[in-house]
């Protein structure tokens, strides 16, 4: 996606200002049109504050157009018939568009019970989830009130136009919308980082097809590389990393039960914070392991 | 199965010692019959040796016999045609009566293999294993020469008479034939042993079908009321014990993520001394857990 | 001490009875001849709890008349004028008698304080106390009101007459007046209990002279053979269990750095349970440790 | 001290840059005067690599003559008549201006075995040690052989050189002479790092005074802001850090024990490389802790 610059975006001239922001929120011009005459905008915070502002003080029946602009998640026939490209990008990042049948099912059944009760589609920020944890989030928000749920659809309008300005505009500031999940496995047999020991994560799914997301493989510093999620939101789920010691400890000829008492190690554990710091370290010998939520 | 005791086996009649212990090694009533002049027998365990030195002693052609004499492991034909009711409880015990069509084709393969390169059937104590570890001790055994070979065989046999033995009869001194999977839930929130936790036991399998082999919930003292595997060998292989600690913590009123951090813990560990005492402990809070070989 | 047995105390003469029980509580016989008329006793559970209605039901000033029959804790002039040997026995066994003259002016300044605000001597049952806790108790029970000060006397006055039963009186039921204090030493880095391991405790004390009270080596378990305390209650302070591991790891031929980075390690902990069980162990590689209250 | 730039070194007059030099090693302008016909020097490693180089390629004679250049390591006497200013600071470094009088005998005693056996002064980078380990070196080192000494002896000029021309020229590239001990606290008793905890670093002496070195309160990300040693090297020695938990916890309203069980928590451990990273973190919950060598 080509990016502007915040100090761009106070010079230009307002329709080309509109024009770059129009898809912030979704079929929502008229935002951009309002924050237009606001600028020039000190960060990229003061930014998306001003829009929120221009949100909330809009009268209830504009609320209720932009909430009903937003398309079904997950909706066949929608994105057949097209939806933004932000929208889109957006639903793929959470696997929505390779459901299987039962789960496009289950997403028709919940989406169907929303509108029905709300007269509205239910929005959420989907870069912030999963599959199982969007299904959670249906269900807990299928029995708020009306005007709880409207304030809901706003508060997701606002992260996810947090996220798409993050993307959009470069600028001094950030906004605070990416996590990190990173490890770190140190062999507590030599008293050293454990380098070399293949990693995955896979993000679990309660509809059973669990899904290896991200594959490293532990450097000098018992590291790996790059974060296992980084410079995006943490999808809320449940997930597993697995850390292969048994072939490392092979390596270091270190004697070994035969099979080893400890070969592939499996960390469970679940993501509630898209926008934290989440370390979860492995502290390893032959016959013994921890791990903790670190920082 | 009905059990005599030892000082009954070495007041018996000849023809009636050799009718108790006729099948402890498979359809060789021979040994039985040596063994009836060596009474009496002080414990045992020195019964078992006896038994082990009139195998050794014996002439080849007589050893060739005696391994001859025992069923190819899990062959179908051979236990359409019946096996002795202790070879035939034996193999179920490791399941080789519910292999499926896949497992059933791998074990008939390594089996003729090994009778095609050794000219006698494999022999090995079932009880001491899983499917899997008969498979891999199968590859690493057709590696042999036969002369190896032969003598593994009886050891094998000297295995499966003593947990024959073991079973039939009662005496004061014990065979060292059982092995012991343990398990303990220290809570460390609290520093007090973790009541109330359901934990399952997993047996598994690289064909995938992974059986849940005992279930528990611990007790006030943290632990299961039985051991999870005792009074048996442990059978070689990889398996998983699972704990549900996110039920035990919001019973508690732990202030718990949505999802709580951890939720079902699975440890993964193998097992590689069928005789030897395994105790996984689980020390526990809400954001951290240990484990390790203890004793 | 002659020990008698409970059915005995049952049978005997009145007088003999009375005899017995004398010094079960401080100067106090009277206490013994009402319960000499409440036998036969079940067990010892149920003659303490005889005691202690004795007790609760006398008179205002019969409670404080025995109250009052008991000595200042650590008064220098009583012990020379004498205390009962049971008084005697349990003022030492928290090392009354082996005061530092600061010390010493420390328990009488406690003493007279106390004294001079509630007119009866400070009781505590010293057994279940160190010197450090005796003098923390004193202050904080100086800030009571006077009832509230009479019936905690009487609760210590339980106290000290149960471990007199329980040292005096062989019953098949027991009191509950006895604390374990156990440790277990695994080596993480081979899987095992370490043995041979050099474990001393040392109780600490606020004005410096901290002791050595136990010592033992790690058995084949990793554990010790006795309790470092046992079969008496655990006198509530500041511990410190010292553990040379360097020397086991050294004798094991693990390659250490020079100095190695884990020598003698302190694991330092307070009791606040005198009657309960408390593990500590220690979890060890030659880079790493780990402990936990256990169970 | 004045710095002065490498640049500038390779710029200055002969007599200056000499001058500037001096008593990089102790009283040998020598190889300062060598050096400067060498420059320019693209680096402070290659700057430190030459004067290595000059040493051992100078006669056997001139070597010697450098060994006994240097002071007696403690010696009163010479430390009245006056060291380099870089020695005493060096010396102070580790203790030697304030040694008791029974450490003052033992370092002379020392010295003295060594000069009568060796004919030349003891010489040990003493920013490396504590006097702990110096005496332990000593003892070491007496039992070499000459030959031996001499090359230790460069050595040592060479770590001695290495650090003063750390502090006294900047440079782009840095010499590897300086170690790190951080720590790190996790409460696992919240999944988060622990704020506010007050930390102390004892270096411990055999002859028993043991002296707190650094003090430091845990910062928001459970680390403190400072290493506990950092920007030299990390003397070779036993240490103890010292962490106050219970105040933390009590803070928090956590329900604790009286005493609490865990109040201030000692880790003891050696350090042996002094130009190592020793991380040395405290895993805790009210009811447990872990430490480990980390990275």
């Amino acid at each position: 996606m080509p990016q502007i610059s915040l100090s761009d975006l106070n010079a230009a001239a307002k329709a080309d200002f509109v024009a770059a922001l129009a898809n912030v929120v979704e079929y929502s011009p008229w935002i951009a049109e309002q924050l237009a005459d606001k600028r020039p905008f000190a960060g990229i915070n003061q930014l998306h504050a001003a829009l929120m502002a221009a949100i909330q003080s809009a009268a209830p029946d504009v609320q209720l157009a932009l909430i009903r602009a937003h398309p079904d998640l997950a909706g066949k026939t929608q994105r057949a018939a097209g939806l933004t490209a932000e929208s889109t990008a957006e639903q793929n990042s959470a696997g929505l568009d390779r459901l299987s049948d039962a789960e496009y099912a289950a997403f028709e059944r919940v989406n169907d019970a929303y509108r029905d009760k709300f007269g509205f589609p239910y929005i959420v920020c989907v870069r912030r989830h999963t599959r199982d944890s969007v299904l959670h989030d249906f269900e807990i928000r299928l029995r708020n009130i009306a005007k709880t749920e409207t304030r809901r659809a706003i508060e997701e309008i606002g992260r996810i136009s947090a996220l798409r300005l993050d993307q959009l505009v470069i600028a001094d500031d950030k906004l605070k919308v990416h996590g990190r999940l990173s490890t770190h496995v140190l062999d507590n047999h030599i008293g050293k980082p454990a380098a070399g020991i293949p990693v995955e994560l896979v993000e679990f799914s309660a509809l059973g097809d669990n899904r290896v997301i991200a594959r490293a493989v532990t450097n000098a510093d018992g590291r790996t590389d790059q974060p296992l999620i980084g410079g995006r939101p943490l999808p809320i789920g449940r997930y597993e990393l697995r850390f292969s010691v048994a072939g490392y400890y092979a390596e270091r000829n270190v004697q070994l039960a035969d099979p080893p008492f400890l070969d592939e190690i499996p960390l469970r554990f679940s993501i509630s914070e898209p926008e934290g710091h989440y370390h979860v370290p492995l502290l390893v010998t032959p016959w013994s392991y921890s791990t903790y939520r670190g920082s």
